[in-house]
């Protein structure tokens, strides 16, 4: 992409310039809130599901708000950062097309945002890619190219096209553009749950803090770089199946150190990846991340089932992530308790994505406990919280 | 229920005297559009997939606007009712509790509505209704009476505890304030419309006509109630399997007349019930309904999906009734297509409910046809309007 962007400023200003360029061309979306959701947050987890022993499970007072941009264009927030990094091109870049190597939302995202601007979009997918995201991409008039799978011959094609044809390439997440871009849905977010709560009865104070997944961190850090300095705490969520955890791992070593390379294959698929090295330089700032925390796969699937059946959002598990974070772990729940006291915390959860089938909900669901026996963890021995069930 | 309530009149002004009374205990449950689903019903049928010959599909202009009751308070549209039911209620009456035999949305919708008035509410339920539903009932403070499953034995049991303590019969559908209370949607919905419509391109022209979902139709009659009279068409929509239809067979016949029995097991299990006898009187007023449309098991499959995966919209399979008739009936089809013409129709489509698991999906969905090959019957031959993807 344009050098020029290099430079440009990670600033909560650069955040609000992004969203000036890309508002025409997304959705606001909505912020709901789920009253069984937040009384089950507020609710201490039963000690005997703890991994380890405490003497008083945390008791944190939690206002869930969800940011729905798995209702944004192509089904996640990727559409915010496609959108910037195409206005940021010149006209004579945009005439020579774009090009990304995704299988993922960042595939349909810059998909959709190069026709909308008229402009060739090629698409490096291996070639096992399921058939309905080829389609998917297609559909939006990209020109798919197949590649191996290894990075090795993804980047080959991409390298080969560029040279063919001069497309600018456009990285999913380890750019400034992307990451201001992804940055804007934290300022609608901000402003959104000002205004829910200056109309009820929790007073005029917005947001506390907000819990953002993290993949590449293209959309944490840009949360960041949009919220911390104006007050508002941010927390990343992970996935801490076979190491998909590498920022809290590579914030705890000592010192702290990007983790560049990752196999897992955790069920919250985006969420796979790698910090990138811009992202790596917000998410170890102290003052723009207070923590990162991560979850298991059991975990991540009560979320993504409580925002399913309960708050009604279609959600894919990466989405859930963030709630996974405030429902079920403790160091962050301590945290909130701490910090939250007795008038609680008005937390914001971004709910990243909505991108997946009904089949595979079927497959993750599909041998799970049986009903009754689900939830076990979060509910009181009432049961009481399992039957409320009030959504929006 | 009170006697004097039989005598309210069955018009728009006392659908809007409802809203009055229950707008405090209720959400103003938004309305949503899907690009990919309006496009998709905008596109003839191939005629191969027809179950009979024709020389050439239907091809409306269909602009589809969602009604959101999977967000209504208990996950579904029944809220109103109940609320409407004990907002009419006596001092006197409400001190002797009330009482229903359901074990699905309706005994959850009068749950709450009582625990709201610190009323007393007695559900009969089968005794092998799934625990879920047991729990969420008794979890709004109901008292829930274990019977039978035979309509007798269940109505025995109702009738014994009336005795007991004079509890006042609160039925699902086939009362005046049970339907005047489900009315209440359609006057938000016109008006939402028609704020979304004076915004965008469309004109100022608000809602041309609306699908709802029918079973014992106190909701689809209340709509028809609150809309004919104000220039808004009114359709219904029924599952056809196993003779759920009543409503249209049931039109069809000469002299119409309403069928009163019905043994189904569609997936749509909110609408196995035969159309109630007061809703009948409004259902078979052509002054009031346009039609009454039915489909098939899989059509409501295939709605239930994209409702989920596109609209990313938490819909049980009775909700998606509504949206399959305006996708795959070529009756109502043909009928928006000849009257909508060039400028198409606003078409606003009830989704009644959310109240479903994934386990549920799961079971509707595990056996399906391999990615790729689903959507067959309405997509071009392109495969175009399978990759749009644009939420909200």
């Amino acid at each position: 992409m344009a050098e020029s962007s290099k430079n440009r400023p990670l600033t909560r200003a650069s955040v609000s310039e992004a969203h000036a360029l890309i508002k025409p061309f997304i959705h606001l979306t909505p912020v709901v809130q789920c009253s069984t959701i937040s009384s089950l947050a507020s609710t201490p987890q039963s000690a005997s599901t703890l991994p380890f022993s405490t003497s008083r499970p945390a008791h944190p007072k939690l206002n869930i708000f969800f940011k729905c941009e798995n209702l944004q264009k192509v089904g996640a927030f990727k559409a915010r950062g496609a959108f910037h990094a195409l206005a940021r091109l010149t006209e004579e870049e945009l005439a020579r097309g774009v090009i990304t190597h995704s299988s993922g939302n960042h595939a349909q995202a810059l998909a959709l945002a190069a026709r909308t601007k008229g402009v060739k979009a090629h698409i490096v997918m291996p070639s096992i890619s399921t058939p309905s995201k080829i389609a998917a991409t297609k559909g939006y008039g990209a020109e798919v190219v197949f590649s191996g799978s290894t990075a090795a011959e993804r980047e080959a094609v991409v390298e080969r096209i560029q040279k063919e044809t001069g497309a600018v390439l456009v990285p999913p997440y380890d750019h400034p553009d992307i990451m201001l871009g992804q940055g804007t849905l934290a300022l609608e977010f901000e402003e959104q749950v000002a205004e829910m709560c200056g109309q009820n009865e929790t007073g005029s104070r917005g947001l506390d803090a907000v819990i953002a997944p993290a993949g590449g961190a293209g959309m944490l850090s840009g949360v960041a770089i949009a919220l911390a300095d104006n007050g508002v705490m941010v927390f990343g969520a992970e996935p801490e199946f076979e190491g998909a955890d590498d920022i809290r791992r590579g914030l705890a070593a000592d010192p702290p150190a990007r983790i560049e390379s990752v196999k897992t294959l955790t069920i919250a698929d985006g969420l796979r990846t790698p910090v990138g090295i811009i992202p790596w330089t917000i998410v170890s700032d102290k003052k723009k991340i207070r923590g990162v925390f991560s979850v298991t796969e059991e975990q991540i699937k009560n979320a993504m089932r409580l925002l399913l059946e309960r708050a009604k959002l279609f959600v894919e598990p990466s989405g859930a992530v963030g709630l996974a974070v405030a429902l079920y772990n403790e160091e962050f729940r301590r945290i909130a308790e701490r910090e939250g006291g007795e008038k609680g915390w008005n937390l914001g959860i971004v709910i990243s994505g909505g991108n997946t089938t009904v089949e595979a909900i079927a497959k993750l669901f599909a041998v799970e406990k049986k009903e009754g026996e689900r939830n076990a963890g979060i509910v009181g021995k009432d049961g009481k919280h399992v039957a409320e069930n009030v959504a929006g």
